[in-house]
């Protein structure tokens, strides 16, 4: 006899969120480290609260910034409403960070020694229905006659095992860097943000799989951007971290096809 | 520059169709096989017509057995648009038998060497929005304090290798034999069909995928069903079909517990 093991119950909901569903846009936002809340049958995962309250647990105020920016985009936005420490769905179900039990200087005790029966529970209950979700907005938007620009949207801390990050937005790609080239050549110039490639990481550090799964093959434009957080703590920053990232987004997809 | 190549293209629409939306059983009818559509792209993938209409493509009738169950059970029915041809949804990306190069006596010239790309673009295409949207439909359910009874349906081809087959009705488990337990008791003295346990195949031939991902790990209530593809080739078959097997479900779940 199986026990019936839930990894979400009935008050936790859907694990993923699609906001602005008719957007008009040919990009596509995406979220994957959108929140920090833990499935109910997780309790704290034994972390202390300062470390649930980190990045290692979401990517603090990329959700906010992504909001804005389909706002202004009038572009779609898909969410993941649960923690990366459950399953971070940008990372493929065989690799270890998918489910750490280590995260930067954080111990994670809830994910020690997790059997294939629970992995297998967390990747079916949050992996696979959020990327799912994205692959059949793409399929129906082709189906539709419709392009999608894929951008996936990230923050990262300024302090990483105790060194500070100088980079404030990384415009990240993998092995198709049209958008990417051309958002860095048009940011060349501005003095409002340090920006740089594939920084504070890149593709080699296995951080571009959504990308990967649903842009690489099928050949869509896409890029992956990455906020310094303490850029983008209160609104007024993320308004304005939004507003710039909006206007190269339009700049860049304006000056080449698709 | 990478060049856009698509699976799906404007005619072919959304890979996933959800029937009866709003089901209120506790039955989640899905079936994998359910059509022998190709997406436009991909001609005929130089098989002969008798190839194409045969169960190498699809599963014939188990669509049709499959909406009146639906609607007998009044059960949200997912499936397929795609032939398996293309993409075998009930296997996974990694097996060979998701993108046969030969199936029974048929080599299939249009999936010969086919390059990691083309193999990634089929799996987003359609494998992952369909058992995404499985895995949504789940935890959706879940989340409103609603069970899941996955109930998936095929057919098979009454003569394989030029063998005949005896077995009509095949009720398939893998490690979870809870309620085809209980539909083999329910259906031991029937005249109706003849009726066996892990035929024509089994678990140990890969047919279980779709159970293993969503039920297996999950406590899920689960089964397979197999029917013999000549009893369901006309309407009148399909019905007398269908609503035996609704009334093994019904009686097979008002037995036991969820």
């Amino acid at each position: 006899m199986l026990v019936q093991s839930a990894v979400l119950t009935e008050t936790d909901g859907d694990p993923v969120a699609v906001e602005n569903g008719g957007g008009r846009s040919d990009v596509l936002l995406v979220c994957e480290h959108a929140s920090n809340r833990l499935p109910e049958a997780y309790g704290d995962l034994g972390l202390p609260a300062d470390a649930l309250s980190s990045h290692i647990a979401w990517d603090p105020g990329a959700l906010d910034v992504s909001r804005l920016m389909a706002k202004n985009l009038d572009a779609v936005l898909i969410h993941q409403r649960f923690s990366r420490l459950i399953y971070d769905c940008n990372r493929p179900p065989e690799s270890p960070a998918a489910m750490r039990d280590v995260s930067e200087v954080f111990r994670i005790p809830g994910n020690e020694n997790l059997s294939e029966a629970e992995k297998s529970r967390r990747t079916t209950a949050l992996y696979l229905p959020f990327q799912g979700r994205i692959a059949e907005e793409i399929a129906v938007r082709r189906a539709a006659g419709r392009a999608t620009v894929l951008v996936t949207v990230h923050s990262f801390t300024p302090v990483y095992y105790g060194r500070k990050r100088e980079v404030e937005i990384g415009i990240l790609h993998d092995a198709d860097s049209r958008l990417a080239d051309r958002m860095l050549a048009a940011s060349a110039d501005t003095k409002l943000y340090r920006i740089a490639r594939n920084e504070p990481y890149g593709a080699a550090d296995g951080v571009t799989h959504t990308l990967e799964v649903h842009a690489l093959a099928a050949g869509l434009l896409n890029v992956m951007i990455e906020i310094r957080n303490d850029l983008i703590e209160e609104e007024v920053g993320q308004r304005v971290v939004a507003d710039f990232l909006t206007g190269l987004l339009r700049e860049s997809l304006a000056t080449g096809g698709r």
